[in-house]
């Protein structure tokens, strides 16, 4: 591969065939060289979970100038993993992942698979960026998001991120009107509120089918919810240090707990 | 279940028959009335991936005053949700997960099963701990740990913690000293190196084998990988709002950025 223009990691977690994946290839490769490590199977939810016990492999399905495409049985971080350090000549400038076919917004974070890769490559010391959609639709447009995506992306290989810190980027449902801008904005809080709904299985055994809806009472101006709500691109600076350190001197009294009784 | 006593569920990611989970139950029997949801199978390094595609059972194994078990064949997070949502009376008023056989301290806290029950669990608003030791021998000594895991537990049943923090408590590797004491910790930074070893299955298919070691340059006074070093608990009040919000102003330019072109 050509060391004069920036090599970009791309993966997802929509599987290899994913639109949104398509799509963030053709735009990554009008910017430098491109390598692709995509997942055989869609791996939602699979959140940083990686390959431990089974085989790994990874198939090199493409090749051509300035383009390397390898599909890899494991999870996106499973796949960034083994990209930078086994098969990649050397250390990519900078990771995406997505363009997700699903929200990542507020604290639904901690489940994606397509986040876990861009938290994991940070961990690395790499430059890295989610950008994920807010429609589930296979067949979503993301025609009208070129611009911005090549314009971040151009700024963070231009400029770099600051030290442990990545960013995820939330386009909000596409709507009549044109994208209002982007908010630089905070991760707001919220949760899913499941249904588990009684099944029974063809030997009579009770199962349960996972459904749910997300609520949040925290869709405030300032937050990625917010900001979506209101047409804008949603760019959430993101860390993987969980530290909540405003409680490391109001609970500071834990350390008055005798151990030794 | 009797309502007077605390309502404890336990969970954890090495499986039922742990010697970890088995000695947190005992503990927490002490303290409470107590739930148990186990998996069925290790899911170490499951992170914060849930079922939504495969069907969740979980079954009760057992039943007596004060005391019911479920075994789930989902990740550490399917179970809680399953348990607070469906199988149990009422909202636990406190969620621990462990004692995990190997360390969750630092930045391996995104890998971990144990702590995404945990995180999980915080995020619908329970008070949640837990518990680690810096050893993954299956047949680990945990008695050395009873007093400080009573008084932990105490404690956060007693005053609760703040909205959206909850504990991930890490033990050092046993020594011949007693340990010295509790320090709150931020958490130190931290990535795997891995080793990708080739390998050549049967039709002679190569695939990857992978091994790794914990490198840091964080170990300092503060972090809890150096509590660890000097032989005390490691207490990290940790959050599921992942926003570096230190960035919120240094990266306002993200906003200039013209998206309409």
């Amino acid at each position: 591969m050509d060391t004069q223009r920036p090599l970009i990691l791309i993966t997802n977690d929509d599987g290899y065939a994913a639109k949104g994946l398509r799509k963030l290839i053709t735009l990554m490769r009008t910017l430098g060289e491109v390598a692709v490590i995509s997942t055989d199977e869609v791996m939602s939810a699979k959140s940083h979970s990686c390959t431990i016990h089974d085989r790994l492999y990874a198939r090199l399905v493409h090749e051509e100038l300035g383009f390397k495409e390898f599909r890899c049985n494991g999870t996106p971080v499973d796949g960034v993993k083994l990209a930078y350090q086994k098969l990649l000549p050397r250390w990519p400038d900078l990771v995406v992942s997505g363009i997700n076919h699903g929200t990542n917004a507020a604290s639904t974070v901690v489940y994606s698979g397509t986040i876990a890769a861009v938290v994991e490559s940070c961990m690395n010391g790499l430059n890295a960026i989610g950008f994920s959609l807010d429609s589930m639709d296979p067949d979503a447009d993301f025609d009208h998001l070129d611009t911005v995506i090549l314009e971040i992306t151009k700024k963070v290989l231009k400029e770099g991120l600051p030290k442990g810190v990545c960013l995820n980027v939330n386009f909000p449902k596409r709507c009549e009107e044109p994208l209002r801008g982007i908010q630089l904005c905070r991760q707001a809080s919220c949760r899913w509120v499941e249904y588990f709904k009684d099944q029974y299985d063809e030997n009579g055994e009770l199962f349960y089918d996972l459904s749910g809806e997300l609520v949040s009472d925290d869709i405030k101006p300032g937050t990625d919810l917010y900001a979506m709500r209101h047409n804008y691109v949603a760019v959430v600076p993101t860390m993987f240090d969980w530290t909540a350190h405003v409680c490391l001197e109001t609970m500071k009294d834990y350390e008055s707990i005798r151990i030794n009784l």
